[in-house]
């Protein structure tokens, strides 16, 4: 049925295993960087992404560069936020950490507000924190990789208008961009960044962003210089805007192949409905989360509303080790991550459940993976409640 | 013969043509980042990269990271200088322009040795600013691109050591990496930084580097902070000595895709002495600017020394204008690029001969081009001399 070969599934929570279609563009011939033909193909996925992130707003500016996710941190916290401003972080694990490294980095002042090991910090803490200080930026992982909690956008979103308007809301998307809702206009977001190669479907090796006509205001209105060269607003907006134009244009080469594939995995995700693709995402992990439970396996993400749709961390019975069951699963073909959050990295595993091996229905990805994982507990001595 | 489908032959510097094998390797089915069967994967990348520089020093240090050849200026400039440091840049177009911007971006300071459009600063001019001045460091375009004047790494580097031995010697090899000979521990280079699109093979998006023992020192022993995040070596040097050493480790996911190809490519050049593919480069670099002269053309880079082998900038004759000529190639399946230095940008045309055009002796890339660049010029109304 497919035509890559035999073998093991990757659900782990990113990279994702990819349609063949996708895996064909990246083999495509070369072509210029600033050709038209590739200029028509860079400009369609730019404009492709508004839809992803279901902006109309005309001043909101997408962002696509070689990189890692990663490199979308050092684009807002080199650009947006200059030194000595004070930006909340809402933590929810490894990766909230991470953010804030980077805004310390580059020279601003996070402020973490930290909850406990699989929860979120709560709205009235949020309120408070926002009422005792001004803060240029709030921060938020929409769904932390590391733990599997997903924070909730529109309610925090809306309370941030409300208690601090000035305040610019980034999101860190890379675990939830095409598999959980994001509304930009509506949620009025000032920025999301993600990467390529999880729920969107697409090899790694792109960092895809998407900021508001109030945050590319805030770069434009900077009294510091940017603060980084292969990062900076500066060089690059005027890059995308004159692809998504269709004129070719300069500043550092692209990578034809991954756009191209980017184009496929975004025409695949536009030709049907988002909404029917977040809810298929939420069926599936409703799905998973009950079988993790009738095994007599916890979450990290303890509270039912703190659990991401496109990944579950799943704490492993007392006295099976992560190094003890992820072989026992490799050899039945499917791949699974372990844990990464430092105060419980060798308690968990983590089951990535996004794009094709959800929303495929010829794919047996997630059924066969749940089987297996029953099979592999009982293989290592568990005996289900 | 190809498995690729017809399509025009990419022959600007960078991205070139690949090979076969290498676009096959960018459709690799999804594996996991940490998983042993990458990680050996990308280990091996790395080790193959010392022998492409001619490294055998174990303080030499390869990167190889997702992002674009421009990525290497930020790695040099947020790591191995200090704000208020001077760098003597030589200047041979407009790569040495962007790479002095980047350096001033992380607070260095950067004097340029300029040459006129065509040329390079001489040995004498350098050996003065060297003695009048300490430099921290000394960047060098080994080809720029944007006029096809190669720099002579080699004299350079020996006259470095002589005037201003604690001076780090730092190449962008961007356009010379794979093509032109680069002896990293022979001429006691401290840097060079490249990118994975031009005579190296293997599709655009990985910023590839190496550093010496000494320039990792430098960075070591820094007094103030990295400046990025993204492309800190802080965050990456581990990283890449895990992954050398086949183990799992993890900062930004790289790109599996790329990372295969990028494989691929370094065994195809590394099953051949290196010291054949410079020759076989030189050769039909020869052969072209014969013919570039019998034409009646001249070559923006003026003198014959000064002249890179894996591309050709040929200023066109009176009357006839880059977007005349490029469209008429085109027909004929051939893609050069147009000039984009910006003293002369509208005058002439630059013409890639690097990689698999060159070397694979069942392509006629390269005699077809110059076929067509004759025929194209009088169909444009030349008249040859």
């Amino acid at each position: 049925m497919s035509k890559q070969p035999e073998h093991p599934t990757l659900l782990i929570p990113g990279p994702i295993e990819f349609d063949d279609d996708v895996l064909q563009s990246m083999s495509r011939y070369s072509e210029s960087h600033v050709g038209p033909a590739f200029v028509a193909t860079f400009g369609e996925t730019l404009s492709m992404l508004r839809k992803l992130f279901q902006t109309t707003d005309p001043s909101s500016q997408p962002f696509v560069i070689s990189g890692s996710g990663t490199l979308g941190w050092d684009l807002v916290a080199a650009n947006l936020v200059e030194p000595g401003e004070d930006v909340l972080v809402l933590s929810t694990g490894y990766f909230s950490d991470g953010f804030a490294d980077c805004l310390r980095t580059y020279g601003a002042n996070p402020t973490q507000l930290k909850a406990p090991v699989g929860s979120r910090p709560q709205l009235p803490e949020i309120e408070k924190a926002l009422s005792e200080k001004k803060y240029k930026m709030i921060t938020v992982t929409h769904v932390d990789t590391s733990t599997g909690v997903l924070s909730e956008l529109k309610d925090l979103a809306a309370l941030v208008h409300r208690v601090s308007p000035e305040t610019l809301i980034v999101v860190d998307g890379v675990c939830s961009v095409a598999c959980e809702e994001i509304a930009f206009d509506e949620w009025k977001l000032d920025g999301v960044v993600t990467a390529s190669q999880k729920a969107i479907g697409c090899p790694a090796g792109l960092s895809i962003s998407m900021f508001s006509g109030r945050a590319m205001q805030a770069f434009q209105n900077r009294k510091t210089p940017v603060a980084s060269y292969f990062a900076s607003m500066k060089n690059w907006t005027h890059i995308m805007q004159n692809y998504e134009a269709k004129k070719p244009s300069y500043f550092a080469t692209p990578s034809p192949q991954l756009v191209h594939a980017l184009h496929t995995a975004l025409d695949q995700i536009l030709a049907r409905p988002l909404s029917e693709r977040f809810s298929r995402h939420r069926e599936v992990s409703d799905k998973i989360k009950q079988t993790v439970s009738s095994l007599g396996l916890k979450q990290v993400a303890a509270n039912p509303e703190d659990q991401a749709h496109g990944m579950t961390a799943i704490y492993l019975p007392e006295g099976i080790k992560v190094t003890d069951i992820l072989p026992v699963l490799g050899k039945k073909g499917v791949v699974f991550a372990g844990g990464i959050h430092k105060e419980i990295a060798t308690k968990y595993i983590r089951f990535g459940h996004m794009g094709v091996s959800v929303t495929d229905p010829r794919r047996q990805d997630i059924d066969h993976a749940l089987t297996s994982l029953e099979d592999s507990l009982v293989a290592c001595g568990y005996k289900k409640p």
